[in-house]
């Protein structure tokens, strides 16, 4: 069985990968095999095709906001061609990687995310010694090239340093621990099985009436329903045309869950059920 | 009296300058030099020092969705140093410039936003001819550099191809025309009179009790006041905790706004008010 990551080896995808397979039967971790694919487009378009029996992508980063591209796949895919089956919780911390010692380094690569991330380090313990600090296309790719060239470091994760057989110089060099949550997408028509602590997913474009986005929520509150997110995104069609993407407690063979999400057709020009799964464990509020 | 723009000469923020400058009286303007910025922080840093008086700064635009560092700047600058005075809406319109002919081009540069509104004409009349396309830091920048070299050539404004004195060589080469809503930021404390077709912009930072954003929105829902734009951003504090940029038609001097904003009070950790402001006119069906 074959298991879509965003690549390549060593990134925090496949971190999310290993978490998800570390929680399930011995049996099925010895059967999969992950995939490692360049764009997350890429990983959902395998999945559809049934070249990937499931995939695993970015949706969101407590610092740095929600991954643009992961919430248009899911709004843009024809419905009930994916959905989520799953979510993960990874720390991010960011250690500098390299052949040697920080001497030796002229200049450090990460992904543009990661080096935004690690403002201090960057500025007090790298250009502060004259190293330079550029962008690369993952934090994976910037330890491939500090494997290559002992002049070149990495901002990556520790896993990337096992991968690649780096040293770490330093470590948890970021200004702040952030979280990333990870998906976990599935052909549409896999079957969840509510297991008491649960999360839908769903979106939704409102009707252009007054209040449309007050009266939806209602349906929420009035039954006593979590909402644990609600994020607004550009429809694409004009300024000001949003739709939601809404995360709530419960699974949606909840009576309670049902019944809201019927009653939201009302206000909605289209919804999408993006799927019911279980809620991730929080890594601990030393992670956030 | 100086206008701080996001620099350099030839962007889009120089054209929503210019039109906002349209719009004063002939003295206004006649005394108005525009200063150009490198960054949007840098815009928002000079209004608060009072180098400038005014600074024009994108907030979002249609297709690519909000400007994160503005939403930023908004949240984070202390409450009342900095407010909202007056939006503009400009059509993006790009054109592909050089000295001369399509025939000399080896490379054309842009800025990535504008190359990702352009890949229709970037893969059948650029890539298919062996042009490559490479990303710089603003659409200017990539005119500036099509003067120096007649190989280059520029995704750009028709703006930028006047200031650079390059040639248009096709116009209107977006694969759809996207709307950039632009912003005017003063120092705190400027008055704007009510005109009768305002809008006020409002942050705020939720209570964490359940259904606390459905309650938030019922006191606009119930006096009747029409909400242009929702927007969540996170609050960089944990997952899922977010702020909301809220636009609202009608001027913060009007009865039912004022009520709903002392109402909000109870709902929220957080409520800064950004400013009530003429509301743009819409540029036109045409333009969207």
């Amino acid at each position: 069985m074959k298991l879509g990551v965003l690549g390549p080896e060593g990134t925090f995808s496949e971190t999310a990968a290993l978490l998800w397979l570390a929680e399930r039967e011995q049996e099925a971790r010895d059967r999969t095999e992950l995939t490692y694919f360049e764009t997350i487009i890429d990983v959902a378009e395998s999945i559809v095709r049934h070249e990937v029996a499931y995939g695993i992508v970015p949706i969101e980063n407590s610092l740095e906001g929600s991954v643009g591209e992961t919430l248009d796949i899911l709004s843009t895919e024809p419905i009930g061609q994916l959905q989520i089956i799953g979510e993960l919780l990874v720390p991010i911390r960011i250690c500098l990687l390299a052949q040697d010692s920080v001497e030796k380094l002229r200049t450090v690569l990460s992904h543009p995310h990661a080096m935004a991330q690690c403002k201090q380090f960057i500025r007090e313990r790298l250009r502060a010694r004259g190293i330079t600090v550029n962008a690369v296309e993952s934090t994976a790719r910037a330890a491939q090239l500090a494997k290559e060239i002992d002049a070149i470091g990495a901002l990556a994760s520790e896993a990337a340093a096992r991968k690649y057989g780096l040293r770490i110089l330093a470590r948890n060099i970021q200004d702040k621990v952030s979280v990333t949550r990870f998906i976990v997408l599935a052909p549409g028509g896999v079957a969840t099985a509510p297991t008491g602590r649960d999360k839908t997913s769903l979106l939704i474009a409102l009707k252009d009436r007054p209040g449309a986005l007050y009266h939806a929520l209602g349906e929420f509150a009035h039954r006593g329903i979590n909402l644990t997110k609600i994020e607004s995104r550009p429809s694409k069609r004009a300024l000001g045309d949003y739709m939601f993407h809404i995360d709530c407690e419960g699974h949606i063979e909840d009576e309670q869950i049902t019944a809201a999400v019927h009653a939201l057709n009302q206000h909605v020009t289209l919804l999408k059920l993006l799927g019911s799964y279980p809620a991730a464990a929080n890594p601990g509020s030393e992670a956030l």
